[in-house]
């Protein structure tokens, strides 16, 4: 998190604190800063604030979704190889549930050749109701091509989830010209904001049909009795009620500052030089393999201890990074480390990330 | 809030940010942070840390347990005329649909006289599978006797789900003796803890019944290959993905504080002193009524603008009291204004509240 992000949390407490926290003055105040929140993601999607909802992260997000759909049983919902054990696990619970069936097709093989969106196709059947995919896979780093996948997804009349965890703060989006229909993110991955903060777009067209499933004073109108009358006609329908409002100021003011260091495309391509930096280097280690075959699309950059390491393992090798103060990762599938780099990740850092795996590996 | 959960939540969004937000050594902190807020909040319900989820507010929690049964068509929701909107909409929707009715039974009545129990047990039926109240009406103050509700409920084989909104903080409670099935609370209330972390206590023969509906990585434990295999064993299979850490870690500390004040049963006899002198002295004042002719059982002390204030409105009232400092709120059903007293709450401040509101009559 930027410093002045940590300083707006910590003044947004004071302040609803001084305010005092029940009351119609906070009241407005809260009202407004939530719409700041709502205004800021919407010019990183480029859509109308009417079409995001503020969750908890990203995960309730893809929920809101997925439970929102009329299941039927019979219905099909169709995954990648590639999704998050949360993504599978309410899969999987709503196929119990409405006796839908989930089945998954195999993208992670097209990391360096193939075509993702031709398997998608084949997988599609006539009652499958939803895909669920993530745009940028956070094992592999792979960019779907998500233009494509709506088009096969539109023509088969099935809605598109996505789970946007990696690629919001590392693309620069159009969402509303991309036309997918759900869009779920979070806003302390890419674009350093607080834990407790993240986000979903309903396409509006796509809102009547997506039924709010957990509700509260949130997410509805009410009438003089306080009686809820209607949903709220935004995606405030999918809101609950009371949140870690300090920290959407925070989420704010992190996005402000990336807009303040140059347009999502700035950043992204400022991402790609560095990751294809990060990418060339490792290409060059001596006993680790580079999951891509050409520079990534992502700042995710993945890569295996190869054979010469074979008594070796990832984890051994995040542990002894994360002990010289190197933060990565171990997937479980594919078996990789997986390094990220964002558009103010510095030459030295990467410079010293390879000498510390360089020295690891000749251990 | 009290400082030392502001300086908490301050604290801990530093060591996050300092430790390095993605890694092994900040995910075991978590871990640990966690498990010391869910023990805080078992040590004042009176229960297993195991029965424990933490949620963002007290609404995610009543959805969890409303969402989680297994609705069949013909099935019936009880409610009272005192529940909160956001529980309302909740039973509407799960009505559409699942197919089940919702009815509501008249208890906002017996706030002086009458039976609630009596009431709950005539309007139960066979095929009531769930009865949804608060422990602690929200726009009365009354306090509704659970112990007595879990019977009739029990006998009926329904299960209770109870709105803990304005009933943890503020009563002294022993869930595993009490025996309702679901309890759902927020720490931002009577706990004076930050805004977005709650729970919902399940009582342990309850859990293997009610199916986790918005899931995540929390929910589940995983493979090898990182794929749910199972439910968590305890009441983490219904906590999703990542929330405002720090918050957390505000809430341990507040609820280190009460309990350094003083248990829970000496908390509830000093906001029973307090209610009752702020009852007393308003029962004086000429131009309002209060709606309990008995001291409350409750720091909510309720009133309205009698027959010789025809002119004036509630809110006219509560935005005069904020003009002055002083926080109350409107309750439209039944219209009145709404004061809390904790146990800290000063005399003085009482004594100032009520000269405002003889100002505001004598207007």
């Amino acid at each position: 998190m930027p410093k002045v992000a940590m300083d707006a949390v910590i003044q947004a407490q004071d302040d609803i604190q001084r305010i005092g926290p029940f009351g119609s003055e906070v009241n407005t105040w809260l009202i407004q800063q939530t719409k700041a929140t709502r205004v800021a993601i919407a010019t990183e999607l480029n859509v109308p604030p009417e079409t995001i909802t503020l969750t908890e992260d990203v995960t309730v997000g893809c929920n809101i979704a997925m439970w929102g759909i009329e299941w039927k049983a019979g219905d099909h919902i169709l995954l990648t190889d590639c999704e998050h054990p949360g993504i599978i696990a309410t899969a999987q619970e709503i196929a119990r549930r409405f006796s839908v069936e989930v089945t998954t097709c195999p993208i992670m093989a097209t990391l360096n050749t193939g075509d993702p969106v031709a398997i998608i196709a084949q997988h599609l059947r006539p009652h499958t109701r939803m895909v669920a995919l993530s745009h940028v896979l956070w094992n592999t780093g792979q960019v779907l091509p998500l233009e494509k996948i709506v088009e096969v997804c539109r023509s088969n009349n099935t809605k598109l989830m996505v789970d946007a965890a990696q690629s919001v703060g590392l693309l620069p989006l159009n969402l509303t010209e991309l036309g997918a229909d759900f869009y779920a993110f979070t806003g302390h991955k890419w674009l350093c904001g607080p834990p407790g903060v993240g986000g979903l777009y309903v396409r509006p067209q796509a809102r009547e049909s997506l039924y709010p499933t957990f509700v509260g004073w949130r997410s509805v109108v009410v009438d003089g009795q306080a009686k809820p009358v209607k949903w709220q006609e935004s995606g405030e329908r999918y809101e609950i009620a009371t949140s870690a409002y300090p920290f959407y100021v925070g989420l704010t003011e992190a996005i402000a500052l990336h807009q303040q260091w140059g347009t999502s495309e700035k950043r992204y391509e400022q991402i790609c030089h560095n990751s294809e930096y990060l990418w060339q280097k490792l290409m060059a280690v001596s006993g680790i393999k580079c999951l891509r075959d050409s520079p990534p699309e992502s700042g995710l950059v993945s890569f295996q201890l190869d054979n010469n390491n074979q008594s070796k393992t990832s984890l051994e090798l995040v542990t002894f990074l994360e002990s010289q103060g190197m933060l990565t990762r171990t997937i479980a599938d594919p078996d990789c480390v997986r390094a990220c780099v964002h558009y103010f990740t510095l030459e030295s850092e990467m410079d010293q990330l390879v000498e510390e795996i360089e020295g690891f590996c000749e251990q």
